[in-house]
């Protein structure tokens, strides 16, 4: 499994691109994107659990329903939820993409990220269509993942290689998400594309499995967006056997969606909206895997946690006081509390209390970029790790007044 | 119904006081605080739902098994929480109350709040008992009332006047409690005396039946504390006849309960860590009152709203999107949004969908201190309400570095 250039694009037979259309109002902001297949492909997807859902997602489960797509189209600087014409406007972006690549509108996947609210004007998507064609290219896979972007202050991008069948398969995938992030069942905007051959189902059930490890994971700040999805497009170029069961090869196939959906999982994290830390917490000694989740995304969650991080503070009581309301079924004696990051391990709490430390060595460590928050529960065999970022007041200052 | 002064020495027989002993290194902030009622008191509480407790929990627990009491020792400073001799430090600070005042140490209510896993000396508090005793006084309510915050800005105290069977009844309260707050089945610290006559289970009964639509309404944070407690005494000086059943009396002594809870979840949620404005969710129209609890409870508790209300930004989509993602069972083409204010009121969605509205009069609703977010679910008749803060660059502030 190697790491490899090209994101969205690396896999064979995939083209993309990314223009500024016009519904963002700052020009040098890109806003449709677009993703191509040269051949049909095995399509996936998971979407937001919240009730109230953007009219694209409506349209993408339909248009997939029969296991294949060949295209994404994805506006961002609106969400188009919450409007009375948005599966009209969802479709009509559809057809835009059937008129101008020929690619039919049923088998495109479509989404719009942005505020929630606001009448989606067709118009200037109609209007960028040349522009986000004619550019259309294996190369131009950044673009894409710039043109998703929201309050995401990077593109986020990853790609890999590995070996199905003896065939050399290569994955890739962009994503977008900083804030209204906490995936349930679905998340943010993900799409992966992949020249790896695989039934749907057996894509549908990778992805599936996947996202309750990865992307359900992860929280920014405690809000599930109405318009989360993943999306994966498989087109066999690739020429393996296609993976129609469990075994070998399906097994490759999801340590690289696996390695895919992590990266991107710690990108988004280490974007959050105002984010200055990367927060990883690793739960270890669980009775069982469900116990190990709800700790570790408990801790991830807790809004004075986050806060003590951004400020460098080592106040693991409210670490125990996160695993302590989150439901699971602890033995509070038996926790164990730590810090690590680049710059060195901290222990600070040991069955369930507190242990002596030097303040200065803690700050040092949670200075660092990236933290890792290790908790102990007892002697059980099961972990799990959740990500998020710190509490800042740039979250406050981007989200007090994020329409305007 | 009449507020009236003397917070929680309002009720006949009831006196406290409040000092700086040396647990708080700041001298010009109070940190211990006692209670104490002239005659043996029915004793009612409820307790965190968190599995890390606070060692004065478990001792004020057993110590009001028999459903009596008759003084409150609390101090501000340190949670006396997740150390090795809690409970011991917990028996000491009874211990000392009965050797100053003479009330059996079986009968003390002990509370603690502030840094969790620090050890707590006892040192200090025993040295500060000789002024705290001094000073009890039916006029230091106040003094109690200081001596129990830790970061609010403002001592909460409230008192009303009753009538229970052609007798004159008080009912006072204090409250502490600014972050690490969304309590679950109890809450923050609060401490309420009363004079009227009530037996042990009915006070219980009154006490358990209304923080279901007051304390466990309210979220400042989303973080459930270790050591909330409500508690309340009642010593009977009124002399009405006790209240052993359900009936007209109990109804005017829930009556009077929800007045003091109902104040002092607001005061909270009004100075709720970093808060600038008091937000209260007033769902209507349910098919059920859970439902309607769960609607107002997700929006009161979204980190996107709050941060929105802060800037006085009408993002009614985060309003959506919170009912959306909280579990209820709701119609979202039924959903109507409104913002109230002192400034008026503007609807800004309507069956699920926008509604034209004027952005500047919106900004003008949304400016002042208090603001309702009304929400429509349909036509039921059930309703809700929830209680909650802005969330401000001072929430970080104070959160970012609160141990040192």
């Amino acid at each position: 499994m190697n790491i490899i250039q090209g994101g969205v694009c690396a896999a064979t037979g995939f083209k993309a691109n990314g223009v500024h259309c016009g519904i963002r109002k700052n020009h040098s902001k890109k806003d449709l994107a677009l993703i191509v297949s040269e051949k049909k492909a095995a399509a996936a997807a998971v979407y937001t659990t919240n009730l109230v859902k953007g009219a694209p997602l409506l349209v993408t489960k339909r248009n997939i329903a029969d296991g294949f797509a060949q295209a994404v189209i994805c506006n961002s600087g609106n969400a188009n939820t919450c409007n009375a014409n948005g599966i009209e406007i969802a479709e009509a972006m559809c057809d835009l993409v059937e008129k101008q690549v020929g690619v039919a509108a049923s088998d495109v996947v479509v989404a719009s990220t942005g505020v929630i609210g606001q009448p989606l004007d067709i118009t200037p998507i109609a209007g960028g269509m040349d522009a986000l064609a004619e550019g259309l290219s294996a190369e131009n896979g950044s673009a894409a993942a710039q043109a998703i972007m929201t309050t995401d202050t990077v593109p986020k991008e990853i790609a890999v290689e590995f070996t199905v069948g003896g065939k050399v398969c290569r994955m890739g995938g962009i994503a977008k998400g900083s804030g209204m992030i906490h995936p349930n069942m679905a998340t943010m905007l993900v799409f992966i594309t992949t020249d790896c051959a695989i039934a749907p189902a057996m894509l549908q059930k990778a992805l599936s499995k996947d996202i309750t490890k990865t992307f359900n994971m992860l929280s920014v700040d405690g809000d599930t967006s109405t318009n989360d999805m993943v999306t994966v497009l498989a087109n066999g170029m690739a020429g393996n056997e296609e993976i129609t069961a469990e075994g070998e090869d399906f097994t490759v196939f999801m340590q690289a969606l696996n390695t895919i959906t992590v990266s991107l999982c710690r990108m988004i994290a280490g974007d959050g909206e105002g984010a200055t830390k990367l927060l990883e917490c690793i739960a270890t000694g669980a009775d069982d895997e469900e116990t190990a989740k709800i700790c570790a995304k408990s801790v991830i969650c807790s809004s004075l946690l986050k806060a003590a991080m951004f400020g460098a503070d080592a106040n693991w009581g409210r670490v125990l006081c996160a695993i302590g309301y989150s439901g699971a079924k602890v033995d509070v004696s038996k926790i164990g509390v730590k810090f690590r990051s680049a710059k060195g391990e901290i222990t600070v709490c040991e069955n369930g209390a507190g242990v002596p430390f030097s303040e200065e060595i803690a700050k040092e460590i949670l200075l660092e970029k990236e933290i890792d928050i290790l908790i102990s529960l007892g002697d059980g065999a099961y972990g799990a790790s959740a990500w998020g970022c710190d509490l800042t007041y740039d979250y406050v200052k981007i989200n007090g007044d994020y329409r305007t």
